[in-house]
């Protein structure tokens, strides 16, 4: 399982995957998730993914051939704008099902999504998700988070705390709250996490930034909000119902 | 949809379910998927549901009709112990999905599943958890909590702040706060909920709560820990990462 989270800022995009991959418990690696493609001043691109890792794997690796490759419709150097590169991408997505899938069936499930989030010099930055149909959504004001993987435990915290004007640093914040509320109920997501910040109108260069389970400032967070929410619970008042005796 | 929650607790236990029913956005309906079984001084049991509420009704009708039989091997009121209780139910259940669910193969899905809690003079209280297939987990020192349909909203908060040494008023707590986050996060899931507190050795009798959207103790947790992560989240520092800037 993964946990993938995008969101989608006034003032950029923080896009993170856990690196936890696993094929049965006995068989449990870390694997990049988040690839950059990038060409700072002109494009910045940032993909996660989520599911059968040899989908997505063979996903990546093809997008990354075919940015050398001027002629192929899927070169996400010639995207001209966000909307036309995550239509490459969910094409290149339906190009790997249509090879495997059919092949995987029994095995298990073949089925990957991504999040795919960036900015093309002259237009806005935006953020995608791609499902394995390899349709997509787009986050907005109204919805500014997007979810793949393993999303439920980790969305309460976005439902009350995010929102589409919260501070890049602010949305860093939440992200590893939302990362630890997940890793502590499924066993099969589990850091270092893969984080990028983007801040809009940069176009890069940006880089994956790697989050030990050591990492301090992780540590601060999770020790801080955990300590915090065990002093919430005990500070709110308990039912004087007759039943409770 | 529906989310179930059955806390273990040193002097007893706290059993809860949401009352909202639906099939499809169109049909959505209140119903109760919480009932008791006693008969004070000697027996309390209480049942709730989650699942299919055609195969879930039936077995609580089932199981209520038997209370009058005195020789069917089903008879709640005849089992010496919880355990025996529980494999009841688990049979019962199995009954009606023996009789239902090819029929309702594909209209939609005829599982069920089940809480199940209480205590028969001269054994202890105790909780189960019944699948779909009948057969049934127990809750224990190690594992105080038990969950039936939309789980995984709900579950972070008891990880962090749940243990089999809570208090029951705590414990009451915690269930509003857990089903809180449900409610914000999935739609199908709603107030009024249906609550059972049982102290261990009373033997009853109980009677289940229904705590409506506008009760004031629900209010009062629902808002005080709402500020309060809120007040947490903005609390903790903030990272001090270059590409945040």
């Amino acid at each position: 399982m993964t946990y993938g989270l995008g969101l989608f800022l006034e003032d950029g995009i923080v896009l993170t995957a856990d690196t936890r991959t696993n094929a049965g418990v006995d068989h449990v690696a870390t694997v990049e998730k988040v690839s950059v493609f990038q060409n700072p001043g002109e494009r910045v691109m940032i993909l996660a993914s989520a599911g059968n890792l040899a989908t997505t794997q063979a996903v990546v690796t093809l997008l990354r051939q075919r940015l050398l490759q001027p002629e192929n419709p899927t070169n996400l150097n010639s995207a001209q704008t966000m909307f036309d590169a995550v239509t490459m991408v969910g094409s290149v997505l339906r190009e790997v099902m249509n090879k495997d899938a059919q092949h995987v069936q029994g095995y298990g499930d073949a089925s990957g999504s991504f999040l795919f989030a960036g900015q093309i010099a002259g237009g806005k930055h935006r953020l995608f998700l791609i499902y394995p149909a390899g349709n997509f959504i787009e986050a907005s004001y109204d919805t500014p988070y997007l979810q793949i993987g393993e999303t439920k435990y980790g969305k309460p915290i976005l439902d009350r705390a995010m929102n589409h004007y919260a501070g890049v640093a602010e949305a860093v914040k939440l992200t590893l709250i939302s990362f630890d509320a997940t890793v502590r109920s499924n066993l099969s997501v589990a850091p270092p996490y893969d984080m990028v910040v983007y801040r809009k109108d940069t176009i890069g260069p940006v880089q994956v930034r790697r989050i030990a389970d050591t990492d301090p400032y992780l540590q601060s967070v999770r020790d801080g909000y955990g300590n915090a929410i065990r002093d919430a619970v005990r500070g709110l008042p308990l039912a004087d119902w007759p039943e409770i005796g």
